[in-house]
């Protein structure tokens, strides 16, 4: 089998850690696969980087930035290869353009465009443990770009698709995909299966194990995808495409996120294209709304409601003070205690009347729900953020995910 | 002006004075000249780096090593990059790839084989000050090379002869080349001219301003270096093919070197081939040895003696201990508690007498000579470490330095 693994920047934090890695990936290759290993830059280091550009300049350039952050991975690789050396096994470091890695040469955000796998394909062929770093590749000119967020993850996907890998493992520090935070729910149970786009709901709800981006390469590709501790050696949670033949379970997980804040404006004009031009200044800050709700029309006026990450807060009120009187509100309101609490499960698809047994076990908790987003596999409720602890037990009580695995 | 500026690792050890060389840089572009600037890795980087690869192996990988080392500079190149646009100076970071430096592909040694200047000269053209990385650059197979020992002095030679600049500024924690080192000579004076060859010797006696190796390079291709202060605006000494049209002062300067140990062989064979054997022996241990006095034949047998590195001693031994049956040698003695003391001038080769000056200072202040080497611009002597001090004091004012600029 050809196996693509990928390990965080805490699983490479320090040179213990670094040996543990190898050990892993050794025992890989010594059963017979063929290993390529994506690798983050250790612990703090991205961070560090940053912070040190900042004593010399408060405006870097995105393109120095992404020349000083890709030596963070550049030193992972080679102290990883030099781990797996000491161990015995034939290994070789190879930086993102070393490993083919071609990107669209978008400072800070750059998008893979293709992989040239000659190099990659050689050292396996060599029977050697392929390390590459993560969250870089080459820009059309010659530079080093970096992914931006969630880059490592794609590496990994991306370099697995490339060479038809028969999976890609992501270790990380928890164990796997659970039913619920286990810090807020102590029933919560790890998930042997889940399909991708639970996995997309559940990252984008706040329950960040993979990045969002490397889940929608996986899912487009068909790549089955495993999420497990590099700490020890449980199986984690396979992502594919069906979650299982018979599902026994409506909902797969409760997720919640406390990074949110709720925006609301009062009697906005019923006209077409005000909405657009709320959101448009919105878009212009950077900001991303998360969930938009529009009430019933009254007298031709709305109100309409949003919700942003707390960090995009103050750029969102700076947005709407702005545009306020050109959509005619007659004043606005925000509140920044707020939490999203979150089921998700492909079975919802199939059987109606989910989101109102979700509605009835928060009511019962006397939990009051201000606002309500739906998908097809999903259903978000804003609650006060004092709230969200006892509404995410209580749904994964009333979804049968206590019981699970007993 | 093209001019290429060279800082080492002290001059860009953090973010303040990543700040006051930038600041530096955009002056010299300011007075109109194309900028090239060569820097090293921050302060104790290297060593940074070279301690972590220890935490990992015992025995890191050459290869590897340069993947790790290489991050340094890239490092170091960025934040400089980021400080001159902070100042409003348009620049550009380029790794050693990126600047078209070619190398052999020997890995943790590489010799610098080519520069294909292509980009340098579209970002000179541009009007950018370009900001590359010493001490690397690409092997053939697409690797990442360092260049070892004095590599960044070696870059910035390297690239000013292929860019054809008019001279290569060395900025260094010391304002230039002395006659000697004033921490032992309280009146020695900064040499506005040395010649390269004199440069040479004293590099290779101790006074390491300048690796002997960018000083070759510059020899060879008449590329004038200049040597002075990254703290401040003096002009440093000139290095260059000749140190002046009428020369005043027989010697440049007095250096001294303590990291020296002796050893000698009692009553060795005198057969051919005898001091190949020994001389071999130590070179298979990587002993580089330094002076060797081979005494008047007595019956047949010979006394040998040489200098080494401190540091090699151990070896030296090692070597000596397993070959002195072969070369007939009734025993041998060690003393690395020597010191070697040398006067260096151009001036030399056509006025004899100066050794003979030498030594007669020497005797004066009653120092004993161990051992005696000389070369057409230069005369060492091997006295007891305690007496360098006095020693070099005393042919300072021999020769007349006391004296200069006076």
């Amino acid at each position: 089998m050809l196996i693509v693994h990928k390990y965080g920047g805490s699983s490479v934090a320090h040179a213990s850690r670094i040996k543990q890695v190898a050990a892993r990936v050794w025992q890989a290759r010594r059963e017979g696969n063929d290993v390529v290993v994506v690798v983050s830059a250790m612990g703090d280091t991205t961070d560090d980087l940053i912070a040190l550009a900042g004593q010399v300049t408060a405006e870097p350039g995105k393109r120095e930035m992404d020349q000083l952050l890709s030596t963070g991975e550049q030193v992972s690789i080679a102290l990883l290869t030099m781990a797996l050396q000491a161990l015995g096994a034939d290994a070789v470091s190879l930086t993102g353009r070393q490993a083919g890695i071609a990107t669209d040469g978008v400072y800070g955000k750059a998008a893979i465009t293709g992989i040239d796998t000659g190099r990659l394909r050689d050292e396996l062929a060599a029977g050697r443990i392929a390390v590459v770093a993560g969250f870089q590749g080459l820009a059309p000119n010659g530079d080093v770009t970096t992914l931006g967020r969630g880059g490592s993850d794609t590496t990994a996907v991306a370099l697995a698709i490339a060479l038809r890998a028969d999976r890609c493992e992501i270790f990380t520090d928890v164990e796997g995909v659970y039913t619920a935070d286990p810090r807020v729910v102590p029933e919560a149970k790890k998930l042997p299966l889940i399909s991708y786009d639970e996995m997309l709901e559940l990252a984008s709800l706040g329950a960040v194990v993979l990045h969002p981006r490397s889940v929608e390469l996986a899912k487009l590709h068909g790549l089955p995808l495993v999420v497990r501790s590099s700490f020890n050696n449980k199986p984690g949670t396979f992502v594919r495409g069906d979650s299982g033949m018979e599902r026994t379970h409506l909902v797969s997980g409760v997720a919640h996120d406390l990074n949110v804040a709720k925006v609301g404006l009062f009697d906005v004009l019923d006209q077409p294209g005000i909405a657009h031009r709320l959101f448009a200044a919105l878009a212009a800050e950077q900001v991303n709304v998360d969930m938009i709700i529009q009430g019933a029309t009254r007298n031709g006026q709305n109100d309409i409601a949003f919700t942003v990450k707390r960090d995009d807060l103050k750029r969102a009120l700076a947005a709407v003070e702005a545009i306020k009187e050109a959509v005619g509100a007659k004043g606005y309101t925000y509140d920044d205690h707020v939490g999203k609490v979150s089921i998700v499960g492909a079975g919802m698809v199939t059987r109606p009347g989910v989101a109102a047994a979700m509605f009835e076990a928060l009511a019962a908790e006397g939990i009051n729900i201000e606002m309500i987003s739906t998908s097809e596999i999903k259903v978000s409720c804003i609650v006060k953020e004092a709230e969200v602890p006892r509404a995410v037990r209580a749904l994964h009580r009333r979804f049968g995910l206590d019981a699970l695995g007993k």
